[in-house]
């Protein structure tokens, strides 16, 4: 590699307006201080930790160079991906940090990486399922990484249906040992991350039999390779499931067990047990405080995703401000200070509005719904401790499908701020790429989206029928019963909007909502109850009743926070005013997007409709002036964006240009393939060409 | 390497049923004949081209093997992709193929390399654009790959505003040369393929200054690098612009001039003309037969789509056949001759189908509406030929925005089929991953899809002003002119059906959607001619007026073809009667889609948008045993797919453990990485664990 041969852009400035300026006077033109919002949300504690970590990461020989990432192949991002996850673990053992501020961390490096099921699953489960004998053998090792697990559910052939599993676990009291075993290719463990190359055990989950009953999926630790030369165990065929369209710095891997003996300590037996001498089955006593931890999961979930979208709307937001295209003839800008007439910022145009504000305003939206939903979780894990087990299923139901729901739009939101981008959202540099790649299983794993609104109709249908059974007379707990009472006291309603500022009212929006998910419920209970229909033929309008649910929920979180209420003390006139903004736009561009649904109810008319229209193009230029500062209030640092075209600064031209100079192709002037390929094709004609006395080719 | 330490999986099969016996079934079950229905339409001729070219490429040494693609970093994929573009030429040369077969061929190979624009782009130009010693002097060599082009009109700072361009080309009579200059960073031109590293010459757009006058953008052919050792010509800062979100076996490549001369034969002067002595500069005749060549290439990317959704389509059908998934209790399955229940297909749930099935029918759509095209392109241009240019404006606006709903669907369509593979979707050997990120462009280039519609709009707005101010007494030649004049003679009407089975009339679907479209253009009309509203403040409606035209128009051609009519004698009558199914279910998915636009219009009921849902789910149903033969019909080859999801024989999970055996981190047992990161961390623990007499780790 010769030095000199590098490309080397010429040291020129992109045309005015500058990035800098255009980006400088957006801040300017902000109605209120993007910090304050920042406080509010985050707390200025986790501020501080976040400022804090980020200096460390930056500044980290290892961890601070994310230059190379666009650029490297799957073996070189996995062998860097292992690096960083050994220097991870060194750092928060370095700085002490607990378990926050390893996920701030983990966050900022942005790279999922091979030790990461180790800690976000293998040891959590441990932990939850296991004996303290068995914390003792497995959790403390784990600890120090001296085993280092990862966690085997999903097979070959089996993903959602975890009943359905084929890996076997027979228990044989003469050796007290269980028997692991797959007895068809289907069986194999599938995309276990972590397991591919870097486990030496593996949390397992194989049907238990034992007495010759089958007793369906259990969890196993299971070692899979040496502890002393980390080949895999006589009886292990263990591997890595190849490259996927992203996470390819994770070693998703297989595992197939021939009749593996493994000890009878390998079975997690905080809940369910096995006698170790006979091989009795002990029956778990309650298996629904588990439940508990899948709405903390899942609230985790939605605030992740608030992240998303504010990270994919900083980039697309940023850019819109400053990439300028065509004249705006209703509205020509001039250069500052001249009279000449410069292309329109894109972030001036209405669709490119209408493409990315709504995303902001769901970045909210999550915020407050996530908020809600960890409030909630610490409610029903007192009452839990009580034994009141009201709230469970509401919360577990509602969880599961804003989990779906949320995941769903995020995923949406960044393919459309990528889009928006024009052709440059194409290009890695534009940080879209490898974001995107790596959240796109988030729809898929966890629950997949459109299974999970199964059960979250299934239990707002059984809701329905019993509020309908009491008529009223019933103490309404959950927020699912309080709505299907109002639409029952009141299924004739119509929405009594009667201007588009009518829909600038919280109340009328709600009632909207509540309308539309209750009567929902009511036709499904009323095809199931009295149509006859079967479950599979109502699969569509199950995932809109899910959906519908969602939406209500996030709308009524959102409005309650910051209308009247006792929120208003905490944050300056300025900050409300514009969170009130971002709450109306996400309530009522949501009701454009599910016009239909709010038409079919006929709670709305088409006039109505057209005024909701209106008001969505009102809102968007209401948020115009404030669009970058409500993006910046989230603070999502250049090192995570890792983006030419989100640059905090607005220097988007000049970074594309300094990652295209990094790009190894640009290394020598002349590509190696050149020899063998090109050059006997061109020279074939070369004796055609001439040249001038100026150096041009000429017949 | 050690060869023997290569991961193996046992000799086992899945569970049963067998993924080869399910789809022999579903192929036994299909009530048509799909060879029949491939021969109408593609034709014996073509389907005897493609199996022939397939048998060469399928056996070639080079073109043969895709085995590695998806294992290849893009360095690798780099220099593969070269290879096989070299391959590819001298395979035409070879077997002389005619452009069709060449584009065959293309397709199947389905990898785009450094040489693509060269042939789709840089000769065309010349070709239409240059005069017959321009085409001596570029077009004769680039034939034979003497000289290899590119095509560069996009800048760093400029796309879809072609007007706005930078670069500039000053001719200097003194020298009878153009001065090519970059004056600016975001003059650089960006994202040019077959640039980077391959070209040796390149069509550049640039701003053509003579006699002091700016006249705007034209092309000129410009030798960026040396024919004698490929480096790149003094004054010119050439390189490849990085990575991408997909092709990445292109170079897609950045250029910019510093004051750099290109003599006079440059610029393409079959229109526009720079006198050589004088500078003196010569307008165009006339501009618009460009036009009817931007219709064709649009009528290619409609025809494309069809095989973009078709691909996609039959992956995801093919695998939903086979992968079975919990139990339908409403209807459960038994395993062939045994009485054990098994899982059900899930192409038997009813959002499967609902996800899968409109695909199907999206891809016959675009297939009738790409043969239309054809046909109104090769009228057109035989009435241009005489003089008469009445129908290019309505040919122009329509595949406008069939470019931008065809491609938005289509990529919508991959990542929808995707998902609804589950988990197994999100692996490589899915074939749907490169197949996504290289499609994905498409909706940003050759028109970005929010900007096509604008014409779209615009241009049918005009005409309603036409046909209004008109009142009957024009002739009515164009289709939209037709519609817009049935809508005005009836602004009132209203849905006449009363039942879910009259929406089987094509005349009343099509009632609704010419109703539809036609309002939404009056709405935009008056908007702008009564309410003084910015087109700026309308683009949302802009973009859905585009949406409702074509897809009017695609519905309208694909009823038209499959009822009553002509075409009806060419085809058996089970294949005309599943081609009925498939056009009824492509339209009322469509309006259950948009179905927001139909009731606003108030031209339909919220009872018949109940209608129209109850109508889809038993269409889908009607679909079910024919899906997977209906897919066939398309007859893409497993060479292609390059799926094991999709693989034609349902060996499904032998091909996904097939390929994880070759995935390189499997070619060793024990990660190059464990000496350094693993080994440290689990040797500290290692002296905890025992061994017993049975080889299993005990405290």
């Amino acid at each position: 590699m010769v030095d000199n041969e590098r490309v080397r852009f010429p040291k020129l400035k992109p045309a005015e307006p500058q990035g800098t300026h255009l980006l400088a006077v957006e801040r300017q033109n902000a109605s209120f201080k993007p910090e304050e919002l920042s406080v509010y949300m985050h707390g200025q504690q986790y501020l501080d930790a976040r400022e804090s970590i980020l200096n460390i990461l930056q500044n980290d020989p290892i961890l601070g160079d994310k230059s190379q990432r666009y650029y490297q192949g799957r073996d070189q991002r996995f062998d860097r991906a292992m690096l960083n996850a050994k220097r991870y673990a060194e750092l928060i053992r370095q700085h002490n940090w607990n378990a926050d501020e390893a996920l701030i961390a983990d966050m900022l490096i942005d790279e999922p990486n091979q030790f990461r099921l180790h800690r976000s699953m293998f040891m959590p489960t441990i932990a939850n399922q296991g004996t303290e004998e068995q914390k003792d053998f497995f959790l403390r090792p784990a600890e120090k990484y001296q085993i280092i697990g990862c966690y085997a559910q999903t097979e070959l052939g089996h993903g959602s249906n975890v009943q359905g599993l084929e890996t076997t676990a027979t228990y044989d009291p003469s050796t007290q040992s269980f028997i692991l075993h797959s007895p068809t290719l289907t069986a194999a463990k599938w995309w276990i991350g972590g397991l591919g190359k870097a486990a030496t055990h593996a949390c397992v989950m194989a049907r238990l039999i034992t007495q010759g009953k089958d007793h369906g999926p259990h969890p196993f630790i299971v070692q899979v390779r040496s502890l002393e030369d980390h080949r895999p165990r006589n009886g292990v065929t263990v591997g890595d499931i190849g490259p996927k369209f992203g996470f390819n710095t994770v070693d998703n891997g297989f595992v197939m067990f021939d009749n593996y003996r493994i000890p009878h300590i390998s079975m997690l037996a905080k809940f369910s047990q096995v006698v170790k001498a006979t091989g009795e089955y002990v029956k778990p006593p309650n298996a629904k405080l588990s439940y508990g931890t899948m709405v903390f999961v899942r609230a985790n979930i939605v605030m992740e995703s608030r992240y998303v979208l504010a990270r994919a709307a900083t980039i697309a937001v940023r850019y819109a401000a400053v990439r300028s295209q065509f004249v705006d003839a209703s509205n020509p800008k001039k250069l500052e200070g001249t009279s000449r007439t410069v292309e329109t910022p894109v972030i001036d145009y209405n669709m490119v509005q209408y493409r990315l504000f709504p995303v902001i305003a769901q970045a909210y939206a999550c915020f407050f719904t996530g908020r809600e939903m960890y409030k909630m979780y610490n409610e029903n894990q007192d009452r839990m401790a009580q034994g009141d087990y009201s709230f469970l299923a509401d919360l577990h139901a509602t969880s599961s499908g804003l989990k779906s729901l949320t995941t769903t739009i995020s995923l949406a939101a960044i393919e459309q701020c990528r889009r928006a981008c024009g052709g440059h959202g194409y290009s890695m540099f534009s940080g879209f790429g490898n974001f995107y790649q790596d959240y796109l299983p988030k729809v898929t794993w966890e629950g997949d989206n459109y299974i999970l609104t199964q059960q979250t109709a299934r239990y707002l249908g059984k809701t329905f029928r019993s509020v309908a059974a009491n008529k009223g007379n019933q103490q309404l707990n959950t927020f699912s019963e309080r709505y299907i009472q109002d639409y029952l006291s009141n299924s004739g309603a119509r929405c009594p909007a009667q201007s588009a500022a009518d829909f600038l009212n919280p109340e009328i929006i709600l009632s909207a909502y509540r309308f539309r998910a209750a009567q929902m419920i009511e036709t499904f209970v009323r095809k199931t109850d009295q149509e006859n229909r079967t479950f599979n033929s109502m699969l569509v309008l199950v995932y809109q009743i899910s959906r519908a649910h969602c939406q209500l929920f996030i709308v009524s979180n959102f409005l309650a926070a910051v209308f009247p209420g006792p929120t208003q003390k905490e944050l300056p006139k300025e900050v409300l005013s514009v969170l009130r903004t971002m709450a109306l736009l996400y309530a009522l561009y949501t009701m454009e997007e599910e016009l239909a649904d709010f038409l079919c109810s006929q709670y709305l008319s088409s006039d109505q409709a057209t005024m909701i229209k209106e008001q969505v193009v009102q809102l968007l230029g209401k948020v115009r002036p404030d669009a970058v500062a409500l993006v910046d209030a989230f603070g999502l640092p250049d090192y995570l964006l890792n983006s030419a075209l989100g640059d905090s600064k607005g220097e988007v031209y000049e970074k594309m240009t300094a990652m295209a100079e990094m790009e190894p192709l640009n290394h020598r002037a002349v590509h190696e393939s050149y020899e063998e390929i090109i050059k006997p094709f061109v020279h074939a004609g070369k004796h055609l060409w001439k040249r001038d006395s100026n150096g041009i080719a000429r017949l």
